[in-house]
C-alpha cells in the first residue's frame, strides 16, 4: 500500500478506496493508482520469481463449497478483485461440502504451486496443510476456522448475529421460536445455533419453548422436517433460518401456507426487500469477507511473519418486516 | 466417452448421464464411471504432457463478465463440474464487460499455458487469439459469438426468446410494449432487441407503438430512463427486460408504483416465482450452456479436428403471472 501510494502520489486512504472499489475517487486518480499497483505488481512478481522454490506461478487457489451459490460467487468476485490488483490469477474449485474433495483440491492446487490458498473448509482436519504452510505457502481460512491447524482465519460473528435474530423475534412477542439450520457438521451452523440459544436465553425463552431443526449431513432439503415441525401441536410462531440456502428453502416451503411464521434469515440475499413481506436478515458483508481474507494472504506473501491472525467481522440485523409479524 | 464406457462396462448413455449429473443412475455404477473417467483422465493427461509444446498444465481458463452475477456463477459451476470429471482445474477471470480486460486475461491465461479457453466475450475483436488457436489451444466462445474469428461457439436462441416474450404480452392485450435492454454493444442485447421487434411485428405492433431503452455503455443503471419512459404521455403497458440484471433493476425501480406494467424478463432467476406477481421469464438452461461449451472444448482436446461448430440452445417462456397483467 505504501509503495503504491508513493508511486501514485496519493494518500494510503485513496489507494484503499480504489482497491475497495469505493466511490468518491476521481477517475483519473483511480487510473493512476491502478497503474501504480500494476507496475509494482509486475515488479513484485518478477522479484518474487526468484524466491520461494525458485518460481512463482502468479496464481492463488480458492476453494469454496459451491461457486454456484450466490454467497460464494460474491466471495469469489471479491478475492478475484484483490488478486487482479496484485497481478495474480485465481484458480477456483468447489468442495461440495466434502472434506475429501477439499483436501484433494487443496493438494492439487499446491501441486500446481499456487502462491497461496484461500479455503472455505468443508472438513475440520487440516494437518495435511502443515507441510505446505511450513514450506512457505500461506493459507487463509475463510468463513469457517481450520480444524487442527494454526492459520490465518477470517470469520463473521455468527453467534452474535443469531442471538440478534432471536432477540428481534422475542421483542415482537414471539416465545416459541424455531431455528432451522444447516448440517451440524458445519462450523457456522453450530455457531449460529449456539448464538440462537444464547439470544433466546437472554430473552427468557427456555429450552422447552425452542425448536431446533438441523439439516441431515448430505441431505438436500429442510422442507420436510419444517412441514413436520409446523404440523405438530403448538408450532413455533417464528423461525430463524440458518443461512441463505435455508431461507430460500423455507420461503418456498411456506409459500402455500395461509399463516406463515415470522422469519429472520442469516445472510442477506438479492430481492429479499422485494418479497412480501420483505425478509429481515442478519447481514454481513461478503465482499468484505473475501477482500479481508485476500489482503491477509497478500500481507503474508509480502513477508508478514506475525503469528496466525483471527479476524471476526461484524454482522447487523436488517429489519425489513418479516420478523415483525406478530404471533398468532 | 467411448473409452470411459468401455472401461466402466456401461453404455455411452450411462456415462453421459453420470457426467451430466442426471438422476436414475445406480450410485455404484456412477462410482465406476467416475473412476473410469479419472483413470482415463490421468492417462490422457500423462499422454498429452508430451504433445503440445512439451507439457500440459491441466488447467482451463474461463473468462466471464462477472463471476459475482448469478448467471455467470452458475455457468462457472457447470464448467467446473465437467473439468473435474476430466481431471482439470479452472482458472477464472472477470472481464467486467471490458474488451481490453478480456484480451489481457485471455493472453495471460495462454501465457500460463492453459489447455484451453472458454470465453464469454466482452468485445468483438478476437484475431488476437488466432495464433493461440493455430498453435493448438482450443477456444470456445460462450453465450456470445467471437467478432472476427472462426471458433466454436455455444449460444442460446436470444432472438426467438425475445420474440416469444413480445408475443406473450401481445396475447394478453398489450399494444404499447417496451424493451429495456443492456448496452447495444453487447451481442445478446442486440439479438434480443431484434427478436423483440420481430415478435411485435408478427403481432401487428408497429414501430410507433414500441419503446426501446438500452443501457448506455458503461452505465450502471436503467432506473432513470425507465422512470422517464413511464412518466411520458401514453406510457407502455408492458415491458420486456433484456436480462436478469435488468429485470432486477426494473423490479426495484417499479417497486413503489401503484400501477406496474406487465413484465417478462429474459433469463430466469432465483425467487422469481416467490415475487408478487410471480415474474414470467424467458428461461434457458445456464448449466447446459456451460456444460455444452466445456464438452466441446474437451472434444477438441481429444483431437476433434472438424470445422468450428456453432451450437444454439433452445429457450422457453415460463409464464408465472407478471406477463398476464392486463393493460390499464
Amino acid at each position: 500500500m505504501n509503495d503504491v501510494a508513493r508511486l501514485a502520489g496519493v494518500s494510503i486512504k485513496t489507494v484503499s478506496r480504489v482497491v475497495n472499489d469505493e466511490p468518491a475517487v476521481h477517475p483519473e486518480t483511480a487510473a493512476r493508482v491502478l497503474a501504480a499497483i500494476e507496475e509494482l505488481g509486475f515488479r513484485r512478481n518478477a522479484g518474487a520469481r526468484n524466491l520461494r522454490r525458485g518460481s512463482t506461478t502468479g496464481t492463488l487457489g480458492l476453494i469454496v463449497e459451491d461457486v454456484g451459490n450466490p454467497f460464494y460467487s460474491e466471495l469469489t468476485r471479491a478475492v478475484e478483485r484483490v488478486a487482479t490488483a496484485f497481478g495474480r490469477q485465481v484458480l477456483t474449485g468447489s468442495s461440495e461440502e466434502n472434506p475429501d474433495r477439499e483436501r484433494e483440491l487443496a493438494l492439487e492446487f499446491c501441486g500446481r504451486r499456487v502462491d497461496g490458498l484461500l479455503i472455505v473448509p468443508a472438513g475440520d482436519r487440516h494437518t495435511y496443510l502443515g507441510p505446505e504452510l511450513r514450506s512457505g505457502t500461506p493459507v487463509v481460512f475463510v468463513d469457517r476456522p481450520p480444524g487442527d491447524l494454526a492459520a490465518d482465519t477470517v470469520l463473521v460473528d455468527n453467534a452474535a448475529g443469531a442471538a440478534q435474530a432471536a432477540a428481534h423475534l422475542a421483542a415482537h412477542g414471539h416465545r416459541r421460536i424455531a431455528f432451522v439450520g444447516d448440517s451440524p457438521e458445519i462450523h457456522t451452523a453450530r455457531e449460529r445455533l449456539r448464538g440462537f440459544r444464547e439470544g433466546c436465553a437472554r430473552a427468557g425463552i427456555g429450552p422447552e419453548e425452542r425448536v431446533v431443526v438441523m439439516r441431515e449431513p448430505g441431505e438436500d432439503s429442510v422442507a420436510e422436517p419444517v412441514h413436520r415441525m409446523l404440523a405438530a401441536p403448538d408450532p413455533p410462531t417464528a423461525v430463524v433460518a440458518g443461512n441463505n440456502r435455508v431461507t430460500v428453502e423455507l420461503l418456498r416451503a411456506l409459500g402455500g401456507r395461509e399463516r406463515r411464521p415470522a422469519l429472520v434469515g442469516f445472510d442477506d440475499f438479492e430481492l429479499a426487500d422485494l418479497l412480501d413481506p420483505p425478509v429481515s436478515v442478519v447481514a454481513h458483508d461478503v465482499g468484505l469477507l473475501g477482500r479481508t481474507a485476500a489482503e491477509l494472504l497478500f500481507a503474508r506473501l509480502q513477508g508478514d511473519q506475525s503469528p496466525p491472525r483471527k479476524v471476526v467481522l461484524p454482522v447487523r440485523l436488517i429489519a425489513r418486516g418479516s420478523g415483525e409479524v406478530a404471533p398468532a
